[in-house]
């Protein structure tokens, strides 16, 4: 097990109703707020009214239509907002698209350039406003850690940044929130939060039992909650553990200890940048084939325990048994109604080679589980074909 | 599962040398330093030499000799050091018990009466100085938490106080201090933290999976790992994740979603306050009658997940395979080196009635997990013999 730091000062506030703390939590923050949202659906599902009702007596400024992979368009457009009014507490409702925007909003206030600087190098972010969040989307854990993924279409870029300043301090959750969350993105979710347990389960220290653990946990528990979410969307029992499931996968829980780099996230990270596709989805489409490409002699006795700790699957011939765990998440993923192919999202062959030298370039395969090269991440994109 | 608050703010650094982050961290909070420990052994250790090097620009006052089972005088003379020299933060090096007693005298600092009372009534407690923590011995996650438990001998009780404000701000882990715990140290503090995850485990809220994933991940670390570090004091495999099982093991995270009250604490609560005995020795001798005692209809499917997650036992009779994960149970707790009777540690009959009035009447026995009278705790006791 490596040394490390645990920082995971959220306070949570979980469960039905538990908006109705809201004032009380933010009041210690200030009076002027600005509340960030995404496309509207918090209008249409009433917890916009409910913020607004519950916040008579704050001065609410808004900044609405953040989008999916959110753009640093929207983060320069908020860090204008809290300065022209004063903000004191950044109220973000929505997924993690919302709560990522505002916290590189949060801490570009305090930066005196273009906040996509705090984007590419995290050192520069010393001090962020305060940040409350309801949650309406189990999926990516920003409401419980520091990091945030902000997309730069000039650019080409998707690329995360992080710090301590930036951890929300407040979280609301409600799991009856993601009740209206279609299949797709319900689905989607639990392909990001299972890849965020798999990035941190595959990795090369030895004797991480306890983080290991927990990820098996974790995974048993999205394993057999996402079919009831699908099939019953107001399935209390259901989304209730996605969702704390989802805060603990990448909270830093899962990830004490041990020391590499991930590798589906950053080439993923490509496909959204070029395709603007679901992250979720994007690394549904990915995880199985670089589980395959990297099943090696090494990596076998890993891949075996979690066929086995996760699954229940068991052969006398390790390799037998960790192909059968990686067939069973390719099953999983299918199961829930993922796409398994590029082909399914539109994505042709023109870019992959540019995506594997970009995925080398941004992400940091050589301290990856299996350290690649852009040709081996060429490689898993065709087989993703 | 029930609506929840989690709030574990601890910033942990844990690892090999961890202690060379001390001076960094314990800056923000002032120059004032009450430093606090037990009978010496941090001297021997050569811990203690180490944090006056670490600390020499900072004005350290002393409250040592504070006991196992810490006593409320220990408080009242560190709230004293703390008013009479303007203390800033207060550095507990030590075990639980040492970390207990200086939560109470950073709450102390600020209530102007005995405080006694804020263990008696934990809403009195509004404010503490704040507390940084170097854990030598794991078992108890106050390094991690809010609680501490104090006694006062002359009434005969150990209680149990809580409140955010005690939580330390900053604790550090490293698992090397852990090597010259001796071996009935060991076990009995791994059977407290054994107890603090079975406390929380087995509670009537269903559909709890997440906690209940991560309880059993935790138990089975801890009972991979014990025999390890007895039979290995210097294993940093196995010190490591039992240091790390123990903070997580009662930090909230395998209590959320949950909402009855403990028992087998409660009960040796009693054993403590009037036998002075260690505290994880009493609950290993308390937990297995517990367990015979209350497995009944109502109970035998969670006694049977219990023996299949975390000791691999199935059974086509669900009650033979609780039974068998009940007696897997006692098993490993004689592996490690822990007495089963109380006669073992010198407790005759002549208090079991008193003792069992007294656990009723201190705990929450109506909200256990089985709602118990003092005549079931008189029987468990009985059974204890």
């Amino acid at each position: 097990m490596q040394n490390f730091t645990y920082y995971a000062p959220t306070k949570i506030i979980f469960g039905k109703d538990a908006i109705n703390n809201l004032e009380n939590e933010i009041k210690k923050f200030g009076i002027n707020i600005l509340l960030t949202y995404g496309k509207g659906s918090i209008k249409k599902s009433g917890i916009y009214d409910d913020v607004l009702n519950l916040l008579r007596d704050y001065n609410i400024y808004e900044l609405s239509n953040i989008e999916p992979n959110p753009k640093i368009e929207s983060v320069r457009e908020g860090v204008k907002l809290c300065r022209e009014n004063n903000i004191d507490v950044i109220l973000a409702v929505g997924g993690g698209s919302v709560i990522d925007c505002s916290k590189v909003i949060a801490a570009g206030y305090y930066y005196e350039n273009d906040p996509w600087d705090l984007v590419i190098d995290s050192n520069l972010i010393k001090k962020a406003l305060p940040i409350v969040t309801i949650l309406t989307l189990a999926a990516t854990s920003s409401e419980m850690n520091k990091t945030a993924v902000i997309s730069n279409m000039d650019l080409n870029i998707k690329k995360g940044t992080r710090a301590d300043a930036m951890i929300p301090k407040v979280s609301i959750l409600d799991p009856t929130y993601t009740y209206s969350v279609p299949a797709i993105q319900t689905a989607s979710g639990t392909a990001d939060i299972m890849s965020h347990i798999l990035e941190n389960y595959f990795q090369k220290d030895k004797n991480t039992d306890v983080p290991d653990r927990i990820s098996e946990g974790l995974l048993k528990t999205l394993i057999k909650y996402t079919p009831i979410a699908l099939k019953e969307p107001n399935n209390y029992n259901a989304r209730s553990n996605i969702m704390w499931a989802s805060s603990l996968a990448h909270n830093g829980l899962t990830a004490v200890g041990k020391s590499g780099s991930w590798t589906c996230h950053p080439i993923e990270h490509e496909l959204s940048a070029y395709y603007d596709i679901t992250h979720g989805v994007g690394l549904a489409i990915i995880t199985v084939p670089w589980m395959k490409y990297v099943l090696n002699d090494d990596t076998v006795d890993k891949f075996a325990m979690y066929a086995k700790n996760v699954f229940n699957i068991e052969d006398k011939d390790k390799y037998k048994q960790a192909t059968k765990g990686i067939e069973a998440t390719a099953d999983f993923f299918k199961s829930i109604g993922l796409p398994s192919k590029l082909s399914e999202v539109g994505i042709d062959d023109s870019k992959l080679r540019l995506m594997a030298d970009m995925a080398y370039k941004h992400g940091s395969m050589k301290n990856a589980y299996v350290p690649l090269t852009n040709d081996d991440i060429y490689n898993i994109l065709l087989a993703c074909k």
